[in-house]
């Protein structure tokens, strides 16, 4: 028996990968959470029948969302992440030995628990002692939280199910409110090949909640149309302000980023310029 | 009735797409020919199983694959396609006023006659008068020609089927026989994330028939895992040497490329870097 995975986008195209067990199956308060053994790309984790990530891959998308607002930071002592909920991007975050304290904020106990189980490899910034780990609504603790923070990371999940109101202009003015003057953030924010009106709100909203904002990119084969963005916004500090470029070569064990990756990635096609309104020239 | 066309790779993932219908459906001597109505994207082109284009998203294989060269060189006058039977490529290059002659080679008759009739805005260069069409075996053409052109852009499908004999050292050696003094080349290059050892012979190949060797990517959402590269080989001209950057800015109509792109398309993840055996830092 040959068994498939299908995630459809927009009902019109669609990813489709071989499976050869179901290794997990459950559904949260917020949402269903499926693990599964795929025959090409290690175990994969689905929620609501979305792919999260897949063992194979999934260095591209955690080193990407997080090494960016990292590195452009001069001195990130304190970081927030909001969801992440697998560990790879704190993961990611404590690599980096300036880091004091990592706070994650994930609302689904469920997916950290079964990233334990099956991704031990993904989930081992859980046993690290700088990592604050709270089962919580990320929404609402950044709503407490002012002043706190150098690097917050929206590592969240679309914005339908319970990321919908990390998208939004009130909670951008939050997060601005929760890092410290010069602080940062970055945030998923979909692929510019498919979600053109998600895209064109988000960074409208951001732009009336921060003076920098700018859209950068990377190859993430396991998300719709293998393009992905994340969105950078900064109360200080543009990506090339003040760039920890020679601590790159520090950071143990990446797949992905690297000193010329950082150096480029802000650079757009023309459509997704012309999303953002920017200059095609 | 829904109607899913799905191309897999390696037989353990895959890309589907709604198909409204098939518009065309034949055989030539030396391919299966499927032009299919998307609901998504357009039309499509499919070779043997394999998506070769789509209208939505065509620009950005087409636009990377020729426009890169084309930037390298100092004075690209002389141009040679192998392949490319749908016209995108030659559309690119023939946006240069510097050239006097592009030569297309395409051993496929049938492609050629169904873009003209199926993709009018892609097949627009058939009408040029500065190309000169030739349906024959490009890898015979180019073993012909000596000290001829100034780039050579292979438009070619996978290493399997007519094209197979287009990736191998003998060839490559050919094209810089093929090339005058100061040439150079581009092709298609598979992706990295999946088709390691195609990449590793291939630029293994072309390492031992040109002095400078390099790869570049663009997000290609039509190709497998959406990150495409390209080779690009030359005898005298690194990507930095001579790059006539400010003629992008006069390139008509693009929806891709731009003077940031270049500047950094071959910055490459250190997983990519590995395949190369380049220094992962």
């Amino acid at each position: 028996m040959d068994l498939w995975f299908t995630e459809l986008y927009e009902n019109a195209s669609g990813y489709t990968i071989k499976i050869k067990e179901t290794l997990y199956s459950g559904k949260s308060k917020y949402q269903q959470l499926d693990i599964l053994q795929t025959e090409q790309l290690g175990k994969m984790m689905v929620l609501d029948g979305l792919i999260m990530l897949t063992e194979a891959n999934e260095f591209s998308y955690h080193e990407m969302i997080a090494h960016v607002p990292m590195t452009a930071h001069p001195n990130p002592e304190r970081v927030l992440i909001i969801g992440g909920g697998d560990g790879g991007t704190a993961r990611e975050v404590l690599k980096h030995n300036c880091v004091k304290e990592c706070v994650m904020v994930e609302i689904d106990e469920l997916v950290i628990e079964k990233s334990k189980e099956f991704f031990p490899q993904i989930a081992s910034a859980f046993d690290n002692t700088k990592l604050n780990l709270l089962v919580q609504d990320g929404f609402k603790y950044i709503e407490d939280n002012k002043n706190a923070f150098d690097v917050v990371i929206i590592d969240s999940t679309d914005p339908i199910g319970p990321a919908e109101p990390l998208f939004s202009e009130h909670f951008y003015k939050n997060v601005n409110a929760c890092l410290k003057s010069d602080g940062l953030m970055s945030a998923q924010s979909e692929s510019p090949y498919l979600y053109n009106e998600i895209i064109r709100q988000m960074y409208t909203d951001m732009g009336k909640a921060f003076p920098i904002v700018k859209m950068y990119t990377g190859y993430v084969p396991f998300y719709p149309t293998g393009m992905w963005s994340f969105a950078f916004a900064s109360k200080k500090y543009h990506p090339y302000s003040k760039p920890r470029i020679d601590m790159i070569d520090k950071i143990d064990n990446l797949q992905y980023f690297n000193k010329e990756i950082y150096c480029t990635c802000f650079a757009l096609p023309n459509f997704a310029r012309k999303l953002l309104d920017e200059d095609d020239k």
